[in-house]
């Protein structure tokens, strides 16, 4: 089938997908956790498959090891679509009431944006977290797996498509593409899409954005930093700093950049370098760091880098506005956080940085949809509207207005025969 | 100046701003108001100069009327801000607290977005608006008026400018272009402008998002619907009809198709005819709508239009399914409306039309930010993500995560050391 015809399809079931009732699709949420349950090992099948195949074409070990879809992980996302059922119906819900005047009621009412188009990285997990949290949130989605999960991710879509089916889910309200021409072809869709989310690259995210007019949530790049100022709790310093930087090294939220206050400089420094040695970090510092510990050195290029690796940047900063500024020029508005003992340091910290998360006292890895205790995000989003930081189920949902009226016209109120009240409500909008 | 020193100003500023109390804002407020007050005269002479030289092109009589800034235009904006300043602060608000840990809460707290452009037409009193709402949510903001306001949005730029310079809000905060070629270089500077607010014709906006990279809120096409249920009060739907059609006809929340249910057709049709008639409205009808009255022919064209012009466009559909299938087929996602005695209609309706506004029993010309109790509004959204249907003061927030902290690191948390609570919480976040 052509892209354009299940673009069409997509929206089409969209639509009365938006209608269903939170037990609805909660029983479509129930059957996939059975299909996925009962068809375990043909999805086991599947996934031995791909990952013969991508062995043989030398795929490395870390991403073989995200390719596998075994029993274990097959039993951790059904445990996860248990909690999203829990989770409160999120549609339908009065986010604001107005009574305009007497009989002419305002209501903001969430809704599902509608159709969600989502690329992907080769976790054939992924693959079930974002399609459920579609259901959930009543969205239509289109599917873009990595092209190593081909197998897996056809056999998921089928498993989710056949259960939702007998859930009473509008039919085409999840589709799997497998080529890149589908996703060409899904990026001029904007009149059945109505949201991109990719998950990768930055550069992989740029290339969408550039490429398509349908809006685009994506990850950027995470250039996070942790900043120690002279006040700050040393030992605590260090084992948050290690945490930050290679509790995970491959993730957005991991740290970057280090700044350090002149003041606490001379004494965190050969700490955090035997405890960074420990765990094999390269360290690449500034003139004044070099003074203080051996590292190599580090250029105005260094702030601006990702490194999603063992290598950690140092600069000492004279000041909390010096590191904050530093911050706001190289950063990426991802995840930055102040370690200090003083709540005043750390409130300026939190109100100028403008960045998604900005943390204190903490390690830069908690930004996380997870951890946020989300259930489970789409992705983290380092764009400043509609949605920021890590992207739950909220990030799925848009809203309407609905107005009930009893033969209100307009004429009446320009005219000064009817007035406004603008009566805040509490009220629940009643259809 | 070059823009992209001012965009970079614009930028330097709004990180200073966000972290203004909502005291300090109210006192800009207030001295905006003051010094329009004191400037009266000027402006009104600046308005003149605008007048004459405007005349002399042979402006058209609706324009000039939208450009006429006179004693009474700026009283209603001085009292508009006097509302303005009665509003809550809209930064710094907890919309969410959760405890991850004992000793680690997060909060979602609002924030500015932090740098918007805004490119609006002729209105002067737009100029005052769009900036005294930005300023109260804290953004910066570069404005654009129409080429035909340039003396007066430059006299009105520099009140404001001298107006908050005293109030202690950052210089450089609001910026006045007047030239297109500024416009186009605002429009690349997605490294210091976080949104674009572009008001006018579709095309306009079409253009706009054609050619930027920054994210874009804009209006487009309102091409609105009235839907006649068979259950209908007839007389009221009349009035409904007429007054959504004619109360002001450029506006985008306009009525441009009524669908007409088979079964109300025949009576409703010769009544609406004769109410049109007398405010000389030209009827395009299918041809199941000229078998009842007279009427031009109305084709699939039509149903595309949007006419702002005593046009209005009839199509007889059989059933309530098949309006809103029109609707979500033809419709922009604006504003439509279900005229019906039954809740039920209504709800089906409500539910199924995926519109920013769904009204029921009232006039379309209810879909606006000050009708809606707004105070004010930015402009009228067709989008369906950040913001939707008309954009008050919380359009022109995002959020940022702040997380508080005693030293927690992940390693504790992925070892089952340490395990989350995720407790909600009602508190606010205390900095």
């Amino acid at each position: 089938m052509q892209m354009e015809e299940r673009g069409r399809i997509a929206r089409d079931a969209s639509i009365p997908l938006a209608a269903t009732d939170g037990e609805t699709r909660n029983a479509g949420l129930l059957a996939i956790a059975k299909g996925l349950k009962e068809n375990t090992a043909a999805i086991i099948a599947a996934n031995n498959a791909d990952m013969a195949r991508s062995q043989a074409e030398n795929l490395g070990a870390p991403l073989l090891k995200r390719l596998t879809f075994d029993a274990d992980k097959i039993n951790d996302v059904i445990q996860g679509i248990h909690s999203l059922i829990e989770l409160d119906n999120p549609l339908g819900a009065t986010k604001m009431a107005t009574q305009l005047d007497e009989g002419l009621d305002l209501y903001k009412v969430t809704c599902p944006i509608g159709v969600i188009g989502v690329i992907f990285e080769s976790r054939p997990d992924a693959f079930i977290q974002i399609s459920t949290l579609c259901l959930k949130s009543g969205n239509s989605v289109l599917l873009k797996g990595g092209r190593e999960a081909l197998e897996t991710n056809r056999i998921l879509c089928k498993t989710i498509q056949d259960a939702t089916r007998t859930a009473g889910i509008p039919e085409g309200w999840i589709q799997n593409l497998e080529t890149r021409e589908d996703v060409t072809a899904m990026l001029a869709l904007d009149q059945y899409i109505d949201l991109i989310i990719p998950r990768g690259s930055n550069d992989f995210v740029k290339y969408i954005m550039n490429n398509s007019n349908i809006p685009v949530m994506g990850h950027a790049d995470g250039i996070c930093h942790v900043y120690v100022h002279e006040d700050a709790d040393l030992k605590q310093a260090v084992d948050i700093i290690v945490d930050s930087k290679t509790q995970y090294v491959a993730a957005c939220n991991t740290l970057e950049t280090l700044l350090v206050n002149e003041q606490a400089a001379a004494t965190l420094l050969p700490l955090l370098k035997a405890a960074l040695d420990n765990k094999e970090v390269r360290i690449k510092g500034d003139a004044a760091v070099r003074n203080i510990i051996s590292a190599e050195t580090a250029t105005d290029e260094d702030w601006k880098t990702e490194y999603l690796d063992y290598i950690l940047a140092i600069r000492i900063v004279p000041s909390l506005a010096a590191a904050i500024d530093h911050i706001n020029t190289y950063g990426s508005g991802h995840t930055d956080v102040i370690l200090s003992t003083t709540e005043a340091a750390a409130k300026t910290f939190m109100t100028l940085v403008d960045s998604a998360g900005v943390f204190w006292n903490c390690s830069t890895r908690f930004s996380d949809g997870f951890r946020f205790g989300f259930g489970a995000e789409v992705g983290i989003s380092t764009a400043k509207l509609h949605a920021r930081g890590p992207v739950g189920l909220d990030g799925l949902l848009s809203y309407k207005y609905k107005l009930l009226g009893h033969g209100q016209c307009v004429t009446d109120y320009a005219s000064g025969k009817s007035h406004f009240t603008h009566l805040p409500s509490e009220e629940d909008c009643p259809i």
